[in-house]
């Protein structure tokens, strides 16, 4: 038995903590087991039966007279249950008991105990505080959530990796009303030992699985998702998520009930575009939109970076589809219609007497679009199949194309919902989860080929460790490739230097973060007598200062770098000056990025409208700029990766190149 | 009869083009008045029959032998049918028929010319294009949305009034399935002659009428509609809007299928703002909100603007309820939860033990949040009666309270939906719905007292036609209370002026826009020497020019006014610079506004940051900035408001006072 089959199709359960009283929650994987379907064995443990719910019950685990692959333990005391699967072979536990990292402070010592002796033990952990695990294709509904006392919902090819375990029931009981099925349904709990990204390979390589679905509150192993991630890409399986702690007040509630950190969104964002994880901003189009991307490749190959993406539209309502249409305008998606320049093809004006189903073929062969839209009236509600019957029939061609069909249903419509369902085309009950949908199809990459060039080395002369001075750090920079001013130290007694006027002075000390408010700079020094009185003012105990030619351009951009603590490396480009932070003007990229990737990071700030062109005004070298961005993203690329975060602040932007004029970078290691 | 009893309660109808072959679309009105209970007279009109579907028919309106209320067009001829309305005495006629405004072109000049036969007859129109009535409580289904094939929706004490037909069908079929009734259901279509605004009016004087929902994708007459809303206010019913045209494409769309401006939507954002409307993001929120709003106040008064509001979340469920907290957060509201600094209760961590109603009783006491949400998991789907029980008790309590409760249901709950619905408790189906409700709530204004403010008198001496010159249009910002730099026009031959230097020089033609770019205004001239020559350069034939005190300050601001054509006299600040331009870093009002409303426009702007003491800069003098566009407002109070557009742009902002160095006005009157 490899991993997969212990977790997904154990031959034996043991419930650890199962309850004789049908009534209580930890009565109910044992109830859920029989009432779904399991075709396997079942152990209940119980200190003080011999009987539970009908089925023979053990004293203890060790008692249990067959094998038995999957623990579920629901007692406080998780340790020794977990000595006893060590001590009968129990390859797996699922702990569903909480007061572990959930509960933080010792909670959280408590677990790393249990997951070393789980360790020593080679017994694999899924939780603590998981909910379960539910196998519809399988029919092994091992989990508490109360969704299960509902009739079977439909099996069907996505399943969802959650770390929320009450979200298993909701994605189950909303998509069994739409016709919706499911296949593995895995609520990860702390992720002690299993985790988001192994379970993803696992599923990656389910042959039940075409959809993998996430509902993320935190990140724990970014490296492990993403290998998870491109593993589901290779296999055509498109993975999903939906992400909380977008806010600085959910990021907050998910530490608080997770005990681990949202991470900051836009990184997160990054990260997901970079492995190619198609990120959804709303709760229900995780559930609807596994159909808009199964069978489907990333588009982005299709889609040019300077253009918008293109929807085409067919409705046989104006109002129900401008729903639509004016939130995917919101998103920067435009529509087109086959041989006309209006927005979208109404039905209802105009183009009265086509018929739905040969425009949607139309369109479907349409190389103007992207992908295409069907909105239906009332009809859908009060003729289902009649009115469902043009896009069923469009849905076969769909398959066949390389762009996906998705349909917006405007009144409630359950039976229509379950034809589409049945027919694997993707419909949307409601107007936003249906353009969040698209949008999220549209901005899907082809997961970036994971980054094995040779590292580079440390430049010499710069120490890999605390906080560089700036020389140092303009360095480090430079071996890199970023263009940095000229500049000399200058050294007591004389301050000699070969740069000509203007120039700029600056103390040189790693300790001041913010020089030019410390007084620490002087700009603008015209003159070798000029010089000499400023050095007196900035170096009074004959420190050496660092001097530079003073660098005159268009405008100011900022580039920095960081290691981020979830996501690993991450490059930034921001406009210059307060705009960066007053806008939350910047782009976020993982790192390295090619000169490509740069291009379309410095496409994304606002602020340098200026640079290109604005009102008229000369336009600055942003190829330049690209350049000096897909340098200083090559931090990560440095051997050990020692560089924490870094910065040139402001980098100047002229009419040909770029300079950096200041730089910070702080080592990891103190 | 009045309107509203002809319009919402006919005691006969006639259906002009009814069909005698029930699978046509001309068959519905009558098949559906039949089917839901219609108890007044029926008569329907066909030139080729004297039965239509087991009705006496007839040739024509002139031919039926009692007094018809309601007359419902379906045929081409819709001007003949109008004839026989004004013949036979109708006093109203629904017209389905299309190819009106909505078709463009001749369509409008048709219409024209329809609305003016109406008056004439003394016929009240709906339409043209208009899907019809929906009266639930009265049992009067006339309208041919299909939606009413299905069974009789429940009926409630919600109306709706739509410029999309199809929205009536999602409308009603959406909310049945969640237990939520309504009352009336109007599709305006072309809005020739009975509009929003109007019936707004009739359904806040309608007894059966709580609240009133609006779909929109344009506003046709803003006046009407704001004595609409405030007199709904006046009767204690919420008016909720959903209004399209957000995005261009949106805009562009609304524009090509109802023919009519969908306006620009911050301004619309204001409008409705100011008039009490309770305006939301997502489709189904106008659905759920109903009940969060029902019997309650707009919260204005109660939340100080300068603190974020704050709602108290209680939760069986750590991910679901984070799911509905961090969108909260994005909008800027805080969580809190009495007696502790979490930002929610979490049920099943730490407060273990209290129940779900002690910990919802002791929030709606609690004085330190401004509404209630209640989250519930997996149980409201498998147990609704038993999950719901301490919710419902708690609605009793809520009522009675200032405060109103939401409750979000994270699997599928319809049982548990409906439970809550029947109590009168606001109930959502997605996270986001929740979060857009409660927002909205939290951002309800009592509308502001209609402006009867005494018209101001036009200054002397400043032309009330064209576009003024610069000079002028200083006069009539001073006029009103808006501080401008000190200016003297100098005239040939000698330029004489009283100013002291620096000065700044202008030519002074109202015809050129952009002076600065056109190489018209030389600034931070020093001496009088200096001044002849300059004088020399810019007033080659002796023309006049504009001389001012050069003024110098901490930042720029612009603010300006407008008289919009579809929302009428709005007010805008914005930084100065190109930032109000890049990052749409305005903010809008109506006009006018007092200085606690123009406080907190300033307030919507990021870029004053730098004038509030960001980075340890030096204030700037906000308060007299409030001032200046509190009197750059009252332009919408000049007697027959001559003036279409004025900007001061920029104002300078000093640390004590503000000061604008150029402006701009331009009439109505060319």
């Amino acid at each position: 038995m490899n991993l997969a089959q212990i977790l997904f199709a154990p031959r034996a359960v043991a419930l650890v903590g199962a309850s004789g009283d049908a009534a209580k929650n930890t009565a109910r994987p044992q109830r859920y087991l029989v009432k779904h379907g399991y075709g396997g064995r079942i152990a209940p443990i119980n200190a003080s039966r011999t009987d539970v719910l009908g089925l023979n019950s053990y004293r203890s685990l060790k008692e249990v007279p067959f094998d038995v692959d999957h623990a579920f333990i629901m007692v406080e005391d998780v340790e020794s249950a977990l000595e006893d699967c060590g001590a009968k072979g129990v390859p797996l536990a699922c702990v569903f008991s909480d007061g572990f990292a959930d509960a933080g402070g010792e909670g959280s010592a408590r677990q790393a105990r249990l997951v070393t002796r789980a360790r020593a033990l080679g017994v694999r952990l899924l939780g603590p505080n998981s909910m379960g695990m539910i196998n519809l294709t399988g029919r092994v509904a091992l989990s508490a959530n109360a969704v299960l006392e509902a009739d079977v919902p439909p099996a069907g090819s996505t399943s969802i990796v959650s770390q929320s375990g009450t979200m298993l029931g909701t994605v189950l009981s909303r998509g069994a009303a739409r016709g919706l099925g499911f296949s593995k349904l895995l609520s990860v709990g702390n992720e002690a030992d299993l985790g988001v990204g192994e379970l993803v390979e696992l599923l990656a390589a389910d042959p039940e699985t075409r959809i993998i679905l996430l509902f993320l509150e935190t990140v724990r192993d970014a490296a492990r998702l993403a290998a998870g991630a491109r593993a589901a890409h290779a296999a055509g399986k498109p993975v999903v998520a939906y992400k909380l702690g977008r806010s600085k007040l959910g990021a907050r509630l998910a530490r608080s009930h997770t005990g681990a950190l949202a991470g900051e969104d836009r990184a997160l964002d990054a990260y997901f575009r970079d492995c190619g994880i198609v990120r959804v901003d709303l709760l229900e189009t995780l559930i609807e939109i596994g159909p808009l991307l199964a069978d489907h490749r990333p588009p982005d190959h299709g889609i040019a970076p300077d253009r918008a993406p293109r929807v085409a539209v067919v409705t046989n309502t104006g109002g129900g589809a401008a729903s639509v249409v004016d939130r995917l305008g919101m998103t920067g998606i435009e529509t087109v219609a086959p041989g006309s320049d209006a927005p979208i093809v109404d039905l209802t004006m105009g183009r009265k007497g086509m018929t739905y189903g040969a425009v949607l073929g139309e369109m479907l062969d349409f190389p103007g679009c992207d992908a295409v839209l069907a909105v239906v009236g009332s009809s859908s509600h009060s003729y289902p199949q009649r009115a469902m019957e043009p896009i069923l029939a469009a849905g076969t061609a769909a398959r066949r194309s390389a762009k996906p069909l998705g349909v917006f249903l405007t009144p409630q419509a359950d039976r229509a919902l379950a034809l589409l369902a049945r027919a694997g085309i993707a419909a949307f009950r409601t107007p936003e989860a249906c353009a969040d949908a698209f949008r999220a199809y549209l901005s899907w990459r082809t997961p970036r080929a994971s980054n094995d060039a040779r590292p580079l080395d440390w430049p010499e002369g710069v120490p890999a460790r605390g906080r560089l001075d700036e020389m140092q750090a303009m360095t480090l920079f430079a071996s890199l490739g970023v263009p940095v001013v000229e500049a000399a130290v200058a050294q007591a007694p004389d301050y000699e230097h070969g740069l000509p006027y203007p120039v700029a002075l600056k103390i040189l000390s790693p300790d001041i973060a913010h020089k030019s408010e410390a007084g620490g700079v002087i700009l603008g020094i015209a003159s070798r007598e000029a010089f000499a009185g400023k050095v007196q003012s900035l170096a009074a105990k004959g420190e050496p200062l660092l001097v530079q030619r003073m660098a005159a351009g268009l405008g100011e951009a900022i580039i920095g770098y960081r290691d981020d603590p979830i996501v690993g490396p991450l490059v930034m480009v921001g406009a210059g000056g307060i705009l960066a932070e007053l806008y939350d003007d910047v782009a976020l990229g993982l790192a390295p990025v090619d000169e490509a990737g740069a291009r379309e990071m410095i496409r994304q700030v606002k602020g340098f409208a200026v640079l290109r062109g604005y009102r008229g005004l000369p336009q600055g070298d942003l190829e330049a700029l690209a350049r000096a961005l897909a340098a200083i993203s090559r931090l990560a690329l440095l051997a050990g990766r020692p560089v924490r975060e870094a910065e040139a602040n402001p980098v100047i932007v002229q009419r040909d190149g770029v300079v950096a004029v200041d730089a910070l970078a702080i080592m990891k290691e103190e």
